[in-house]
């Protein structure tokens, strides 16, 4: 495919930053505001200033470059994703969509386009949330959106996060002086490696994300009556385990009621209490979590899910509580922006699917604030946060090609 | 109903011995080989001396009271339980099995009834298993069945059992001495609290036990494939907990087949790897525990169990592993004592419900090495092995008059 953009320059910074926090082969460790990450942002900001763009850290610890346009007034197009990794995380999650970011605005400088409005590409500051439990911390920062006391949780050595923004560089102190007004931004767009099998499945090198699901997260707990389980005969039995089983099958149907729907739906953790061979279970704990881009028929699918548990522990005697854990709402891209993807790819030759992201991104929030837009490419077998995560430089560059198309329709509107 | 035994007699040793040990109001914490227990032991021994038997303490910590017969040579009818406790346990599981089969005993002297064969009555040391892991010790002993290695096994406080039974007076070097001709025991019967809720249920103070159910031991792992609960649609999914789940339930139809019978099954744990809200199960594994009374239903069960295991792991995609984990053949107590506790029982104005035994008793040994026979008491709402275990002394009473009458009917016949 004939590319505009420079994908050589973009896989050899690929390869670059992967070497900063680099395990083993193919991993990476780059933890949020570690000095892996400091190295790794410092690295991103040279070549933002090679670009041309005017860089700042702010006190989220993001990193911004700005371009500005022929109206300096205008909202800015911000195009960006994060460098943090996982303890054990691969080289391209989060950092294909910094990267691919720079890519798409250098090459705009050397073809010589001014755009008519400012661009700016972000990295933000601890997308994944592993050191201190709470994720999309840049992004989130950036729109006033963080919860009470998240400067003063403590990663697994007592740091604060509030000590690591200071060490980092970043006044915890001045915050409010680094969030945006939203009416300054226009529209973000995140290229993201897929991190399902999808892509992969329908051997496409690109997707369009239609919309990040919104997880819902319930705890459901059974009581039932201990016993000996040699002495207690089956009729009697008041098993929190074999109700718990028969939930768990029947929250696997309901969430494949529609075929093709995007709806997921996992336990992923349970606990038996007291937990002992020869024991009739008293007590068993599980998880929920429940996605879908459709609310409606996330809530359908909860409301059949409570039923499901009623109904189930009535059967079996069992006492049920379910607690509620939170969950967000599902959030759109922008229908004109997707559009406008879809109308570029043809230009490529490409038709790429349109997809639910299943996961969390820094477009998540985004999305509150402005139109959004995704890009999704190819994961090898969907593996992410794991050294084995892969996407092959030719799919990227397909990706970071579309971003930057996207980007120019973008950057040539006024408001 | 008119009795023989001393029903006030009875009720106040148990009584007494209760306090030994006592926690709380009504449990009792009395390990084998403890101060608790050799306290315990002794104040039993003290009623066997008053009650005329000539009683001993041998190399495995069991107390053993002797009637001579009149034929002194003729293998003995031994009558027995235990007295040790779980740590936080009742004031009846066993102990009611001694001081009944005591009682029985010095009723017959009290009677002027000489028996043709002697008369053992035996309080076993360790039935529980609690401090050293392994229970049964006592009757394995003299059966010349314990395993290797059993002296040195610790309890939490790193002492060992042959530390404890020196402590505790016996001498474990000399374990042999200690070991039955088998040919000396022609048959044991031991009364017992039922620990299940079946004589409550039917509203009988006691029942005759058919036979003890032989427990079959597995552990099933099924594995799968790890992934992001947002990112893996669901026809792609190898989910090791959906797997586990249809097991589960397919495991508690297979036991229930054939109605009224005494099969139980039990999944009394099971593990999630790795075990995260967000994280599609990995790897589960649980425990089977299958008992019947019969050995060919219960093989059978136990195939039927291995092919579900089989089918559902291939539908999930799942590798599955089922590791054997043991057990023990079922039991049956001899027709003949059966019978003459029937016959028994009528004399008694009773028709006792004949039950399986699923949970393990010193009687499971003996009935290796004799007929063995055994007496069930109802359990107050079939709870053991903590402090709400009752059963009270009226169904005591009348167990033991049956114990004391089938006693009498074996010491008859000299062999």
């Amino acid at each position: 495919m004939d590319l505009t953009i420079n994908s050589d320059r973009l896989s050899g910074r690929l390869a670059e930053l992967s070497e900063i926090g680099r395990v083993g082969e193919t991993g990476v460790c780059r933890l949020a505001l570690s000095e892996e990450y400091k190295d790794g942002m410092q690295l991103v900001r040279k070549w933002m200033d090679e670009a041309g763009l005017e860089t700042r850290f702010d006190n989220f610890g993001n990193l911004i470059g700005r371009l500005e346009g022929k109206n300096q007034g205008q909202p800015a197009v911000m195009l960006g994703s994060h460098i943090d990794s996982q303890p054990s995380g691969g080289r391209f999650d989060g950092t294909i969509g910094v990267l691919g970011a720079l890519e798409a605005v250098q090459t705009m400088r050397e073809n010589g386009i001014q755009p008519e409005v400012p661009v700016e590409v972000v990295s933000f500051c601890d997308e994944e949330g592993h050191r201190f439990g709470v994720g999309l911390f840049g992004s989130r920062g950036i729109l006033g959106s963080l919860e009470p006391g998240e400067l003063e949780r403590a990663d697994e050595d007592g740091v604060t996060r509030r000590e690591a923004l200071t060490d980092f560089g970043a006044d915890p102190g001045k915050l409010q002086e680094s969030e945006y007004d939203t009416r300054k931004i226009s529209s973000y767009i995140e290229m993201h490696i897929e991190q399902g099998p999808n892509l992969q499945e329908q051997d496409e090198p690109i997707g369009i994300v239609s919309g990040i699901a919104g997880p819902r997260w319930l705890t459901v707990t059974l009581t039932g009556t201990s016993g000996h389980a040699g002495t207690v005969p089956m009729p009697m039995r008041k098993d929190a385990l074999t109700g718990a089983a028969e939930i768990i099958t029947a929250f696997n149907s309901i969430v494949q009621t529609e075929a093709g729907a995007p709806t997921v739906g996992t336990v992923g953790d349970l606990k038996v209490y007291p937990g002992g061979r020869s024991i009739i279970p008293e007590k068993v704990e599980f998880t929920i979590d429940l996605r879908d881009s459709d609310l409606a028929r996330r809530d359908e699918y909860e409301q059949q899910l409570r039923e499901a548990v009623k109904d189930i522990s009535e059967k079996h005697g069992l006492r049920h509580d379910i607690s509620d854990d939170g969950g967000t709402t599902p959030k759109e891209a922008s229908r004109e922006i997707m559009d406008i993807m879809s109308e570029e790819s043809r230009t490529m030759n490409l038709t790429p699917p349109v997809l639910m992201s299943g996961a969390f991104h820094d477009a998540s929030h985004m999305a509150d604030a402005c139109g959004m837009g995704m890009i999704f490419v190819r994961s090898k077998d969907g593996i992410s946060h794991h050294p084995d995560e892969y996407s092959n430089d030719e799919d990227i560059a397909i990706g970071t090609e579309l971003l930057y198309k996207t980007m120019l329709r973008l950057v040539e509107r006024t408001s």
